[in-house]
């Protein structure tokens, strides 16, 4: 679209900016946004002039959400394995192999399809930024083929090749890793933004991990972490002393970790889905909120543990299940997961951000969580993930 | 319309008629549905000729949902009381009052229009039968004018004086009581056909809900009892004592309640959405599925406890929080909603039934579990809240 464009008639404005409103989600009334080139230009009165106009009648905006993890280049489903899960049988993680199995022998143009419409899905439920992993793939050529696709799509690319180790790599883990850290690694570090291993029973330890971080940041690649899914474990310890820019689940902390991540830059990102749909406790953020460490939410969509793209979900949970409030989840769906994405040009809607921006059918930012299950989402606008592609 | 109707290439046809196909759900693989005169004609096998055709293309196809509870005249939103309660203030249903002021001072169109939104948006979300109560009046002249509103969407209808003990009466209990089962009564029987109580602490005791159900009785009102929503009481045996049709919540059930209701034709009607929007502990189905008992799903849609329209909300937390399996689940949605209305005639799809339809945006109805808050309603077919009203 060239020229202007105003959402107008903005019954409250969530900027996430302090200095344009009340509150840490700096609330505006009665606003209008301009902008220009996928830019905020200005937050202005509603009435604001401009060549495109959006009449939101009222209705709450928000920036979009911020999806700092998710798994969305994959073939298949395990709709049967979630099933059986939720009769009784426990989640090990294995299932991984099942969907490895799908995503290579699916085509290109196929797994770019299935990509495509997990997107649509993304944006009509108000995502704007979204980041992708590889990790089905777990050879040279798949894992490569995944990032290219997901690189479609997003700038938000990560190079998971320490998924799980393959079946063909059965018991020689440590040589699976050396091959991630070289070939594999050659061949993702040109459409992979950042690298990420997960550090868990039955995936990767955390020496393995450092490892695998290491050799990515040699390839220029940022760091991120899975760790602390299943039970406690080093991978909060280890993302810290990485440097990561989050770790993610973060299911099970200790007050060390806690503690660890407060005095850092790393991203506590949450993902309640998953514990949704694995049937696993929900952490409580409120102790890591409270030591002042930063946190994110984020859908984790994927075939296996979290087969959501709805940040509204995650957000409702994080009320009710993490006792997070509804300022704080809204917070760590947007400027969090930015965040969590070393990204200050979004989450946020004020004079020089993206023009990245939610209208609820709703007054307030409050009905994601007192409406649960309801699709609020009026439009999405701007944003990366557009589901044309290149 | 007139003429027929086929669904076709239904992928997997969920007919709730055990006669037609697989398992309890009656499961069909590659059928199609004949419609004509919103009635089912006939399963046949896909390809079926007829004088409209919508083409499912290996959709998953179910009886529209039964939404058998819910309180969707009302006028006013409660966020705020929701975010406080979330940050820790405990739920004692006073709130209910706040919704009376508002829908009281709210004219008929507004409180029309409201409602036909709320109708709007549950369709849109699968439900193609939905039970309506009065009892934000909580007066002669709006509880009457609440059932009006309510019988232009749905013949559900119900009469639901006893909600609370409105202000005018604070501390006069029984005098309202005998308020609602005189003038108000007599001014709701027309609109209404069933009638309901609220048995609880704070709200009416057992011997004011049996004077409340005799009374609609005599009026030829079928009975519905709300009861054990916050802690073990009365309600259960009572509502099977009466011979209610249902009874509602059922979070806390004793040994003695569950053998009571499986030795009832009164259905145990879970809201578990409920539970989920006051942070109550959910109930577990599975003994009270295992003692025999006829059991249903709801939205209990309204401001303050659950204010949501979403039956696949339910679903998903019936499955993961309640522990009934993703088919009994949906059978709960679904024909165990038709049992709680005492309708034999919706909640399946087979030859005589309505031809009440949804037709889900994925291949099996795992889904509506499998990938929670994920608007996963493709096409909504039939049904009687149709949002037009008369």
């Amino acid at each position: 679209m060239t020229g202007t464009l105003v959402i107008d008639n903005i019954g409250l404005l969530i900027s996430n900016d302090p200095s344009l409103g009340e509150g840490p989600l700096g609330l505006v009334t009665d606003a209008a946004v301009v902008i220009a080139d996928d830019r905020v230009l200005a937050v202005e009165p509603s009435g604001s002039v401009a060549d495109h106009r959006i009449d939101a009648a009222g209705r709450c905006v928000l920036p979009g959400f911020v999806d700092s993890h998710s798994h969305l280049v994959f073939a298949g489903d395990r709709a049967s394995e979630f099933s059986a899960r939720m009769a009784g049988r426990p989640y090990d993680g294995g299932g991984i192999r099942v969907t490895t199995d799908a995503t290579r022998a699916a085509s290109t143009a196929v797994l770019t399809d299935l990509t495509r419409g997990r997107i649509v899905e993304a944006r009509a439920a108000g995502t704007t930024t979204i980041e992708i992993k590889s990790g089905y793939g777990l050879n040279v050529v798949d894992e490569a083929r995944c990032l290219d696709i997901a690189g479609e799509f997003t700038d938000e690319t990560t190079f998971l090749g320490a998924h799980l180790v393959p079946a063909e790599f059965e018991g020689r883990a440590d040589a699976y890793v050396e091959l991630v850290c070289s070939a594999m690694l050659d061949a993702a570090r040109g459409p992979a933004k950042w690298i990420d291993a997960f550090c868990e029973r039955g995936a990767f330890d955390a020496d393995q991990c450092r490892t695998v971080l290491e050799a990515g940041r040699r390839a220029g690649l940022g760091l991120r972490l899975h760790g602390n899914q299943l039970g406690h474990g080093p991978g909060v310890q280890l993302a810290v002393e990485m440097g990561c820019a989050s770790v993610d689940h973060c299911t099970y902390l200790s007050d060390e970790d806690i503690e660890a991540l407060a005095g850092s830059d790393t991203v506590a990102t949450f993902l309640p889905a998953t514990d949704f749909s694995t049937r696993q406790p929900y952490p409580n953020a409120r102790p890591v909120i409270d030591a002042g460490a930063r946190v994110a939410l984020a859908s984790n969509c994927n075939p296996g543990s979290s087969y959501t793209t709805s940040m509204s979900f995650c957000i409702a949970l994080a009320v009710r299940d993490m006792y997070m409030t509804i300022e704080e989840a809204i917070q760590a769906a947007t400027s969090g997961g930015a965040a969590a994405l070393r990204r200050t040009d979004v989450g946020r809607l004020s004079p020089g951000s993206a023009g990245h921006a939610v209208i609820l059918d709703a007054p307030s930012h409050h009905h994601l969580a007192y409406r649960p299950g309801v699709p609020l989402i009026w439009a999405t606008i701007g944003g990366e993930p557009q589901p044309g592609g290149s």
